[in-house]
């Protein structure tokens, strides 16, 4: 499932478009999208309302971009943070935790992107089918470089997102009750060793 | 997190409110909870209006309670299927794909929970937490009698539920592409033996 995105032509309306994307998610983010309006992302954007009509011509067109761009965003953040990581297992325990402070820094993310599937489901799939495809390739390779078991990649790789996605939102997003770093250790060592007695 | 939930005195009682809940599941389902009715879920539960008040004062009130009855309803379904399974890593299987074949004859209930996050989220959150709970002793459980790893329950019991989330999202939800038997087996792999090859 693909998408085009706005790209603007010139750095200046890069940096607009980029402006109104970060006011949606505030907007969005505190007041939700019904409530959320229009005017309320141009008076945090501190843009007129002509400016924020160049580039979108809804509310919820607004929703799916930002939805896009998110992914984008923190896709790239991850990647990033593991690219001079050779072995998967050390990059899924980095990774993990670089996906833990990208949620802290913008706790708006996961209100967000559920949201969107009710406004549109396509781009809500999108997101995690985005996420998805680097996540199969990733272990494909590490399976090649038999840095880690082969079996059904696609299935696993749906699987640990569904950790993460449930870990951040219990002990990141509703209840920061646990240190981060153990609760990491925790989801790796039953990614890593499973739920088996050793022999 | 605990509500209280509605409980009528009499059985016919009981039975309306079934009703209303089982409407209630199919408008906000279908139709999503704001285009979603009263009135939509009167004419679909064949009562008049008058008599849904005497349950309901909102329609909000009718998503929180048809959240924590379709909890009650799916914990109870599930450990039905495992009431006679002692080994923990059988009745994870077991009840893995008993929960993908409820969520086949619910296909609306991902939404609904989904989407109360947004009108009421304690309800939200005391739904995944009721789950939580009662797979936090399952674990601790098998713990003790040695059929798994000792390890953080709790993080542990968040993760499988995480997993199972999307699992259901993307291989029931969004794209049946692949046989469900195979998609719990790979999930049991994982889940029972881990991303690490053996030594």
């Amino acid at each position: 499932m693909t998408r085009n995105s706005l790209t603007p032509k010139t750095a200046r309306g890069a940096r607009t478009l980029e402006k109104i994307l970060r006011a949606a998610e505030a907007e969005f983010g505190e007041r939700g999208f019904h409530e959320g309006s229009i005017v309320g992302i141009t008076r945090r954007a501190e843009i007129g309302q002509g400016t924020f009509y160049l580039y979108f011509k809804t509310k919820e067109a607004v929703l799916r971009e930002l939805v896009l761009y998110t992914s984008r965003q923190l896709r790239h953040y991850l990647s990033e943070q593991v690219i001079d990581v050779d072995d998967r297992l050390a990059a899924e325990r980095i990774g993990f935790r670089a996906f833990l402070d990208y949620i802290r820094a913008h706790p708006n993310l996961y209100r967000i992107v559920q949201e969107s599937q009710f406004v549109d489901p396509d781009v809500h799939r999108a997101y995690y089918e985005a996420f998805a495809e680097g996540y199969i390739e990733a272990l494909n390779r590490a399976g090649q470089q038999q840095q880690i078991r082969t079996g059904d990649f696609s299935v696993w790789a749906w699987s640990i997102m569904g950790m993460m996605h449930f870990i951040g939102q219990r002990y990141l997003l509703w209840n920061e009750d646990r240190e981060l770093d153990d609760v990491v250790d925790a989801v790796l060592d039953l990614m890593v060793h499973g739920l088996e007695r050793p022999a």
